[in-house]
């Protein structure tokens, strides 16, 4: 279902970078360190305040770009002309292609503070040039999903459906309705995110389309003869209660659904309720929409609500704050030389260095009660207790592992499940765990 | 310079349409009202809390997206598939393109409460359609726009680098980038900012180029190495101080400039000034980076500063909310029927009904004093005293001007002079002005 992505697919993501990344290969050529194996992981120090976990997504958006991330000959007419690389660096990124070692968690699968998500290793030319799409990537989807996730939480079971394409740039706003979809999300309102992704397109009524006719009820007249009296109507545009009547008066008793976008929706939703069943419009559904987060969604699902639509609250979500950093590299190009963990010291950035694997324990109730980290240059051989929670994924510059979205979702939906109660609270708390180095590791 | 863009300006943006607004049309179609000539005005109902004014961005990206918004053969197979719209609906896609008139503020301008920054006059069928792209586009671009152009006043003449292609989607950094430089700042790190749009660009050097190399001297020897002496070099990996004291060892007292990314940059700053001076390196710029918005850059700017990036707290920037609303429609398809005047009434939703035309005054020495709406179907026979603020940039569907961004900054930067200081205050305060009717409005 990714026949919109073709064109975008086959543009090469090469210049998504910032042009210090160039100038460090340029300056790493001069010392020789460009061909060095380095191992960069992608990380979150810490939650936003007061979030329990956090969701990975993007991974499946980040291996389609990596596949198409070599420089094209105008990408490096233009770096001469602007003089960002030199000859020599020029030279070396024609034709350069990704060789390296990608291993990932799960898209879909929950992260805590310093859980290794992504491990790049690869010659440092070619893995310093791939932290901005990296970051861009997984920032952004995994900001969405982990606020989606929580909403999904409030939302008790009732569908929500993804409405925040008008309040974030229009790419933007489709590779949300993605993160949002594989977090829970039941639908988008977003077309191009049904047709590239395969996600369920949902809409209800504007309030334009209302005010373009003479009245209210020629309007849901009009709606009902084209979508049937099974359609959703928004009822707030005039006068909330003169509009629920309208709307069973055009729809009749089996009107599916009623939308509300604006008002005090906690005192509307019970008085919408009560009309409408006496109405006799006691199946339609009634959709709150309108700058809704969870707190809104936690309180109004204990109610009479029958879905939500989000979008505002859901685009301005914290920003997960990943990094990526270098935590090992060869001080030769010896393929026998062991690596030197390295690691930032300054203010408040300290950083763990070294390689790490990250297996996940569990109690008898298969809660969540740990995640370890052993630090080592090559896969354990004898891995501690715990799922190992990192695949490879790109093997030598081959995409080894590719998950549907669907698969990410399914994934998540049983992830969230190893959380206990407390541990998914929407309230603010402490993080449910912190990974941290396994007493294994040297 | 927009040849990175020719793959994706073909691209059609037919689908970055949510769902509702294909379900207007089926429902207007039905009605008879798809055909009626329609006005939609983009504006905001408020500005940010404590904003004084907004910059309007995105016209340019959207007139290129207007320009290519058809429905393909393949869009419409998928409509029919997933019974998104009817067949009468697809039949009335098929083919159909933007055949009205937009009138816009000049990309770059200043707005306030309830400017028509955007008005579309088209039959409904296809004003409709635009909402969301135009939404998408005018809230990221003008919402960047806005925060660039504080930090810019703040900044008090230091060039400012935008810097937050890592902390949001690749293709919205692209375009923060753009409004960014709309608004002022003087570059981006985002090579594909620079190449797609012509945008200076610039960087300094990353954490990991330090850390790949044995020690922090040979690091900074090998980036002298390849970028001379002038470059910028990152000195706050392990210790600022002797990070300065290795910068000058390896570039000598012509050392162009030492980034500073951590830390308590207010104290740190004079420190290293000091430091600087005292080993000879006085022309060296100290640039500040991390997380820095306009109420840091008051700050540091009247300091030792040279310079800033800003990436985090750009991106984190608060949404314009600018909403795309029916102000007028004809009530038959008589090119002669006056159009009815339509506003919606619900709980906190008020606005004015009514196409606008929007003139600005200003006072003797040529500062902002009010913004006058005049409601009227067609341009006023004989305009209010001020300046008019709308262009007609499409004309029965047809680009009619283009600016180029270099001309969106340049207008900025002139609309901005026509603030008083105080109107300029990046300190928490009403806006400068409201856009209101005029007295001569009907």
């Amino acid at each position: 279902m990714r026949r919109g992505n073709l064109v975008l697919a086959s543009d090469s993501p090469a210049l998504h970078t910032d042009q210090y990344e160039l100038g460090n290969l340029q300056g790493a050529l001069r010392s020789g360190v460009a061909s060095r194996l380095a191992v960069f992981e992608l990380f979150a120090r810490r939650l936003p305040e007061g979030r329990r976990y956090g969701v990975f997504a993007g991974l499946g958006r980040l291996l389609d770009r990596l596949e198409n991330f070599r420089f094209t000959a105008e990408q490096l007419r233009w770096l001469n002309e602007t003089q960002v690389a030199d000859a020599g660096t020029r030279g070396r990124l024609e034709g350069q292609r990704f060789t390296g070692d990608v291993w990932a968690y799960q898209e879909g699968d929950l992260y805590f503070p310093n859980s290794p998500l992504l491990t790049v290793v690869a010659p440092f030319a070619e893995a310093v040039l791939l932290e901005t799409i990296c970051l861009s990537i997984c920032n952004w989807d995994s900001g969405i999903a982990s606020s989606a996730s929580r909403m999904v939480t409030a939302a008790r079971g009732l569908p929500i459906t993804e409405m925040g394409t008008r309040r974030t740039h229009e790419e933007a706003a489709i590779d949300a309705a993605r993160a949002a979809y594989i977090a829970g999300f039941s639908a988008t309102s977003n077309m191009e995110a049904g047709y590239r992704y395969g996600i369920p397109v949902t809409g209800t009524a504007a309030h334009c389309f209302t005010m373009a006719h003479r009245d209210e009820l020629t309007a849901f007249r009009a709606q009902v003869a084209s979508q049937g009296p099974e359609t959703t109507l928004l009822v707030d545009t005039y006068d909330l209660q003169q509009g629920i009547r309208n709307a069973v008066a055009a729809a009749g008793p089996e009107l599916g659904g009623v939308r509300i976008d604006s008002g005090d929706l906690l005192s509307e939703l019970p008085k919408a309720r009560q009309l409408l069943d006496s109405l006799g419009a006691r199946q339609a559904r009634i959709v709150l929409t309108g700058g809704l987060d969870e707190y809104a969604m936690d309180e109004l699902s204990l109610g009479a609500a029958g879905g939500f639509g989000s979008g505002e609250r859901l685009i301005a979500h914290p920003s997960p704050g990943f990094v990526y950093k270098l935590v090992a590299i060869a001080d030769s190009d010896d393929p026998e030389e062991p690596l030197r963990r390295v690691s930032k010291r300054s203010a408040s950035k300290l950083s763990l260095g070294g390689r790490k694997w990250a297996y996940r324990r569990f109690d008898a109730s298969r809660f969540i009660t740990a995640e370890d980290l052993l630090v080592s240059d090559s896969a354990p051989e004898s891995p501690p207790a715990g799922l190992p929670l990192q695949e490879r994924v790109v093997g030598e510059g081959r995409i080894l592992l590719r998950r549907s979205v669907e698969e990410a979702r399914a994934f998540h939906q049983q992830a969230k499940c190893r959380l206990r109660p407390e541990q998914l609270s929407i309230q603010a708390g402490p993080p449910a765990i912190l990974a941290r180095p396994s007493e294994e590791s040297p």
